[in-house]
């Protein structure tokens, strides 16, 4: 007999009903499920619900998962005696029936993270809105949409407004950064720059040299490309180890080196200069294109503008790629690439990738430059952020259990957290991730930062948000889950 | 002695400079030359002028183009008497030299095309300016821009701005096109959701039928994803030669077919509906996806709209891609595609190409949809788009050399024109192409749109600016060149 529906938690009563679905529709083994984004959609519930009443059916042999591909009526063997008759009537199967969503756990988590928010949004790297000059923009939209109508009716070619390509360039002089603005195309987010940098440098295949841990979206982009990471250890304070980079050029035939050395993602550190220095020369010497990812570069704390690898370099091996959606509009996504030697080959792709980028919001961004507004702006988000980042910590370090450890940060959104080992067993925030969401609090579990589990006792939270008794009550309760999962 | 400089042409004093710079910086052989983009700003000429100059010396034996990479200081044996003394020293290579940038002459062509306007724009398929609503849009962004800042100021997240997206829905409706916005992600213009189909559905190396001419940054993408285009015939009223499709899916392991139904590029047809529910049929059966270009769907010259390909598509198998670009608002770069079955795949694939796209200027067109202004602005814009292509069309019958036959195209922006044959020989647009940008005639040459010189004789025309005397005149100059290149 079945437990009463009433008592069975949310998710056991929608796993009860695609049990009867299945039935039903006589859906032979093999047959695919919908989709958990559509699942929730249809019986309006969270994505997390809809897993977990997948993971449920999987555990009584009902459905199984394959590897990237999702969740298929289970072949007989694996049914239990609750299994239906089965009909093997091809024409049963079910709508959309088909290949290939990516549907394993990393991916799943990431698409869950960047596709829905949480109410405390503790994921992603992202600012309150209040933190940005919205007005100052909004003013400037408005007078630019009305004096320069071409911005809206004029088809867009071309690697970018020249007035802001132009101030990307004077900017980079102010840390001793030569760019050519000719070098310079603009993108659609900083996001779109290390694809077309992957793409320029390397082709599907190769090994790239990534930090580890290092910005998830980076590891799935390679995934995407299908190129594979290498991992060189990252530090909290010192950011890549170099000499393990350097073992691995020798040995490994690594096609290029992605850093952050700018408030690395996660681990928050600014590279020295003179290992930036080292950086540049090491991977120019051994011929491998290095890929930087300065999207956090004008967030260090400090009052001068940290120099990124790329000023660094002599030889345009640097492919710096840049944007405003963390520093200035998250709303605008734009982003840019200064390609060096690579320039050719990044407009090359960047016109069969997304053609052009539009030009009404770089034309007021690269007034905020002009203005002197963006540096002014500047100094009061770093300002925030330090506080923010700081409040944070301090509540991590109160409300987590002993022995958590917690990054300092020098620049940027986010801290990167340590959970202790419990009776020498490691804490996962795996499950933790689902825990929280489900009550509504996002983070970034470490698994996605790596490619295995070694990450796995790690989490990161973003402290864009102004601090708040809504932002502590949420590092409480995640001390709490956490102090759980510890067991 | 050399000629006097005055009395040469621009491209020939260039490339006496160019040839004095070799020989004072010592280049050694294999040196790589700036290139044409950076040899045109550096010596204040056009593109043209400075690609002249390196094919020029390529000529005299002073330097070489290798395929795909550049050009470079040629090796001795190449050299004629006037090369210089050569000095063997490693150090003296030129600033930034290194590997490949894509200069063969289809994608320099390419590049060309997109990258610089002409006085004269016949190159690429856009619309002057004065044919779209920039007014009503700029006064839709201002208010947007004004009401609601979180659209500058909020991290942008998911598949796009549900109002738009609905929108779009609602209004596939009305031609009988059934689309879910849940599977519909916006993206960075219609060549974004070209591009994320062909990464959804296929891999390097895979081969990919395509219509024959076609879409020259449809090829070009290809050649950047390293897929391997598979022509199959495209006539000038029917379309897409389906009994050579079916053949071509029974012998050759295809992994999708791409196909312009409406208005397609550069032919201009729309096909029957009879033949597009044929061809939904037999990718459906053959178990290949179809990817559908419908950028120009909503410019067939009819009262009622063109059906797509996917409204005769009953399992998902249909990626519809379409835009804003063409048909509204050139300058904000908005596409999108509905997915079907490969909907995961795609909102995957987005989000670590571009992760999402900027939506204040969706919030827009979601507006211009909803109120009704759009499909008044489409009857307006079709019928300026019809008159504009039968002057063009007169225009070419009266002014090229006899013989020449023109399309008559049922929407779009474009005219395919096929010269005719001269003394047994047939002539060549390539030259022409360069002939006429030099003189500020920006066209589409023919070779862009296949793999080979199978449509050397051909060149492609954009009728998308208001007939006026300098069209004319363009025109007239044209033929006059046409019959200049027959000899």
């Amino acid at each position: 007999m079945r437990t009463p529906e009433a008592e069975l938690p949310l998710y056991r009563r929608l796993a009860q009903r695609l049990w009867d679905d299945i039935d039903q529709a006589g859906l032979v083994e093999g047959s695919r499920l919908p989709s958990v984004r559509r699942l929730a959609l249809q019986h309006g519930v969270s994505l997390t619900t809809a897993l977990q009443a997948l993971r449920w059916l999987e555990t009584q042999g009902r459905i199984e998962a394959r590897p990237r591909a999702g969740y298929f009526v289970a072949k007989r063997a694996k049914r239990t005696k609750r299994s239906m008759a089965g009909r093997d009537d091809a024409s049963a199967t079910s709508h959309w029936t088909g290949p290939v969503p990516i549907v394993d756990e990393q991916t799943r988590d990431h698409l869950a993270m960047v596709g829905e928010p949480c109410a405390v949004q503790l994921d992603l790297a992202s600012g309150e809105p209040t933190l940005y000059p919205v007005e100052r923009l909004g003013v400037l939209l408005r007078r630019l949409a009305y004096q320069h109508r071409d911005l809206v009716g004029s088809h867009v070619r071309g690697a970018g407004h020249p007035g802001l390509r132009g101030e990307i360039a004077r900017r980079a002089l102010q840390y001793a950064c030569a760019l050519d603005p000719e070098e310079i195309v603009v993108t659609n987010g900083c996001v779109e720059a290390l694809n077309l940098a992957l793409r320029a440098v390397a082709r599907p295949g190769a090994v790239v040299a990534v930090e580890s841990p290092t910005y998830f979206v980076l590891l799935q982009m390679l995934r995407a490309l299908e190129m594979t990471a290498y991992p060189i250890p990252c530090r909290p304070v010192t950011g890549m180890d170099l000499d393990a980079l350097e073992s691995a050029l020798r040995t490994v035939p690594i096609k290029a080196v992605v850093t952050i050395a700018n408030a690395n993602n996660p681990m928050g550190s600014v590279t020295s200069d003179a290992a930036k220095r080292a950086l540049a020369r090491m991977a120019s010497e051994h011929g491998v294109p290095l890929i930087e990812d300065d999207i956090f570069g004008d967030l260090c704390f400090g009052d001068a503008r940290a120099a990124p690898v790329r000023a660094f370099d002599s030889d345009g091996n640097v492919l710096l790629c840049g944007g405003f959606s963390k520093s200035l509009c998250p709303g605008l996504r734009l982003g840019w690439i200064a390609a060096g030697r690579y320039t050719e080959r990044v407009k090359a792709l960047k016109y069969t990738t997304s053609m052009a980028t539009a030009e009404l919001q770089q034309a007021a961004v690269a007034e905020m430059l002009a203005s002197g507004g963006y540096a002014l702006h500047l100094r009061r988000l770093k300002a925030a952020l330090d506080g923010q980042q700081r409040a944070m910590r301090d509540a991590v370090l109160r409300y987590f259990p002993a022995g958590t450890v917690v990054t300092d940060p020098a620049g940027g959104f986010v801290l990167w957290v340590k959970l202790p080992e419990a009776g020498g067993r490691r804490a996962s925030t795996r499950v933790l991730f689902e825990q929280a969401r489900a009550e509504g609090i996002g983070f970034a579990p470490g698994h996605l930062f790596g490619s295995g589990s070694e990450f796995d006792d790690c989490l990161r939270l973003n402290a864009g948000y102004r601090w708040s008794d809504t932002l502590e009550a949420a590092i409480k309760r995640l001390g709490v889950l956490a102090s759980g999962a510890l067991g």
